[in-house]
């Protein structure tokens, strides 16, 4: 236990306060302060000593050079049980500073809400980190607090101890000096590195905030949280049970393929990160129920994302399946509430949230792999048509919807389209021939397909041996678009040819692992 | 264009000082230090001022209080093109610090090397981070050197401007500057944290260290990177074409798969992230050869990892196929040198490797799911057998080998073995038994299974309805082992009791995704 004669407090946010005072002149705790902070404690009626008259040293350079000084550094960092230490704080006439209360110039919020570079470094705090970090690293001795959501715990440890503190507290209050330390730089890194237009700097550090704790990760045993770069997800949930890790991902697999979609048509149905149907139809319920008929056994128990509002009569269609959560770019009235009809349904409004251009990141043992998001958009001349056979201008578009798709898809992928709706989707092969067979068991055990309606294939990669496109051609697929690259793309174009199949050769790839 | 009149060089890392000092001297740069920097700049006979005669303040405390003087950042931090700061730095006679070169206490080494709590925290540097800050704040007049590796650019920086450096230049090393910091306090709040034993902090700062620039990410029309918690992958590679994402990405998978085998006898081979042969035998080149036959087209250019070392005589039956990659837990004299034969061949020695028990991060839009490995060690106590035919010990085995590798396959995951072998694996599908077709259909493609042979199939997560394990049976499999928990368990009970099939309930799941 650790008795506090002395505080130091120098906040940007003055929120809660008197709170705080309050409990400091109960336990006879001398305040230092400075600034607006030092005003604000006069105006609330507080005493306080202004640090220039602590140091014997005014505040120079319009305030960048404040706390700055050996007497507050000597009162935070002198270690209280060594005799050296005490031997010379008393030769200097110095006095301990037991307890820094403190939150950092705002920088983040200074960059959110200002584009004034200048304004924007001068948010950097100089002195605020220096005595976090001071306090953090004599943390036996000192109190540090750097978050307003702190204010309370620090009362309840004054009370109960009568204005001493325990070691464990102090070394959780140093932990989390030090972590808001490190993220405040992170982001001021980032936003050099930005600025300088760095790609893959040197060191990568990211700092994220919890959103929060789940039950459990991809499987019971395993414990779980999903953090963010901004404060939330920007998921709005607005009913049903929690959502689990596998919910989240599933969520997130689908909201990128229904973004992808053209605005306001497309829906999606995603089961263990797979889309397993993909529909585009202006007619909203026709867009999901397309999407569903896909494989509609493997849609049970899955995730639907619409790009668009869903309106009552979609609400009721997807009320008949049992599916784990609905996802909105908003909800026409009434809607919810009919969805609400499902107690543990989980309903999402996903209209806040945006596409990132951020990298992705993985970890594997040691090491994270990087990279820039597969955001590339589709432009004619990325297409090439390589097959006798021309397609018309609507099964041209047809073969980028599968396209399209496809990129979604875990490798090896294949989908089968037609009439911009799945009919066929084989994904996460190691052979893409298996892939191809699996779309096709798909489509003949789902589908009723037409004799006028056209079925297309699209590959994520080329196909490296003629067997792929052969097994599709035979079960009635007349358009095929694939990347190049295969050392046998002649003879994939003369078996096109022969079979007076539309070929088009794509300059991209798309796996997805 | 910014001239250094003086510079402040504080470093716990003292090599190549003289290069420094030289070009210093050159253009008649003032030099101030302290400590141990300042008695070898003077070793090396160069002047310099020591900090306590330029503040005119002692270094106190063992050195805590050193540089956290108003002299040295005013002299920092002043604007020198602002009037009212050039007014302030007369009248106090401070003088302009242009340039500072450090390098923090040594706090990541010391963790590595000792286990003294004391120790560390008194390698938390306070000085050293304030005037790095300091100087990257102030970059527009101000140079800030924080690392080893930016010597040489310095020095070239110097001598091209005649003792001057550009915006640019400090710029930029205002960016690695606080992403040292950032990185700096990440260490230290990581050390905390584990201290404390705080699960999933309220902020995540994860650092990291850049390992190389690749070629491209999973496409070649994305860029990408791969970076390490420590200074690399640990994965040697003796040989053949730089490793790209697709590799990195399935080594992992590869490595993962391997390490769970029983040591010294397991080989993996992955394509597309997801094993498509896993064996074990304690005869070298019959376990790599089990592991091709399991499903030999989709092994074509996959990637085969041994959790043994290789000899020449295996080395020697790998050539024969065409893969992109050969992970051997190291190698016995002769087998490098017949593999590099194959001369694209990435040849890479796994035994520095370890599993890591950090947790999986995988970001998301702009949100990182967090979760902690699945690692759990399977005991007899996980599973019950709970048909009336109970395996014999050797059957048992079996199921267990199968479960285990089921846990690496892509949910959902049915994998079928034989003999310590797998021999057929269905992975990726959103439907369970789609999982069973895929993998019978490779069983009965590529294997000759006897009547003799018993054949075992694992799932990853519990049967919904009969129709899977029934598919299973009918085509010829004797046991199975899957997590129980559906409300059809009895049914499939009831099943495995009608067929005289084994059946043996896990209370793990494992999905994978």
């Amino acid at each position: 236990m650790k008795k506090i004669s002395q505080a130091l407090i120098s906040v940007s946010d003055k929120h809660n306060l008197q709170k705080i005072l309050t409990v400091l002149k109960k336990f006879r705790i001398k305040i230092i302060s400075s600034g607006g902070t030092f005003k604000e404690i006069k105006k609330l009626g507080y005493r306080c000593n202004e640090v220039s008259d602590f140091t014997k040293f005014p505040e120079i350079l319009d305030g960048r050079v404040k706390t700055l000084h050996p007497k507050i550094h000597a009162g935070i960092l002198n270690e209280r049980d060594k005799k050296s230490h005490k031997i010379e704080m008393k030769s200097y006439n110095f006095e301990n500073i037991d307890l820094i209360i403190l939150n950092f110039y705002p920088f983040e919020k200074t960059l959110k809400e200002s584009k004034n570079h200048n304004k924007i470094i001068e948010n950097i705090d100089i002195g605020g980190p220096t005595m976090a970090r001071a306090a953090g690293k004599n943390y036996k001795d000192v109190v540090i607090i750097t978050k307003l959501d702190q204010y309370e715990n620090l009362i309840t440890e004054l009370n109960e101890n009568k204005g001493s503190t325990s070691l464990s507290f102090r070394q959780k209050m140093s932990e989390e000096a030090f972590t808001e330390t490190a993220s405040y730089d992170a982001m001021i890194s980032n936003y050099f590195i930005e600025k300088n237009k760095t790609n893959f700097p040197v060191k990568k550090v990211i700092s994220t905030n919890l959103v929060e704790k789940l039950r459990y990760g991809e499987n019971p045993h395993q414990i779980a949280s999903i953090y963010s770069y901004s404060l939330s997800t920007n998921l709005n949930q607005l009913h049903g049970k929690r959502l689990s890790y596998n919910n989240y991902n599933d969520i997130y697999a689908a909201l990128n393929t229904s973004k992808s979609l053209p605005a306001g048509i497309g829906t999606v149905i995603v089961k263990h990160a797979n889309p397993c149907g993909v529909s585009i139809n202006k007619n909203k319920v026709r867009s999901f129920k397309e999407a569903l008929t896909s494989d509609p056994i493997s849609a049970f128990g899955g995730i639907v994302s619409c790009n668009f509002k869903i309106n009552t009569k979609l609400a009721f269609e997807l009320s008949k399946t049992y599916f784990e959560v609905i996802i909105g770019n908003g909800y026409e009235k009434g809607a919810v509430k009919i969805l609400k009809k499902r107690k543990n349904l989980r309903i999402i409004d996903s209209s806040k949230i945006r596409l990132q251009n951020k990298s992705s990141i993985i970890s594997n043992f040691d090491s994270i792999l990087v990279q820039s998001p597969d955001n590339k958009k589709f432009e004619s001349k990325n297409f090439k048509i390589v097959s006798k056979k021309k397609p018309s201008s609507k099964l041209f578009r047809e073969l980028i919807f599968a396209f399209n798709v496809c990129r979604y898809v875990k490798s090896n992928a294949i989908v089968l389209t037609s009439n911009a709706r799945t009919v066929g989707i084989g994904s996460g092969q190691p052979s893409r021939l298996d892939s191809c067979k699996i779309a096709i068991d798909k489509m003949n055990n789902f589908q009723k397909i037409k004799n006028t309606d056209e079925v297309v294939a699209a590959s994520d990669a080329f196909f490296p041996f003629i067997d792929g496109i052969e097994t599709l051609v035979q079960a009635g697929v007349s358009a095929v678009i694939q990347p190049y690259g295969s050392i046998r793309d002649k003879e994939i174009i003369k078996y096109a040819n022969e079979t007076e199949t539309v070929l088009v050769f794509s300059k991209t790839r798309h796996f997805k692992h």
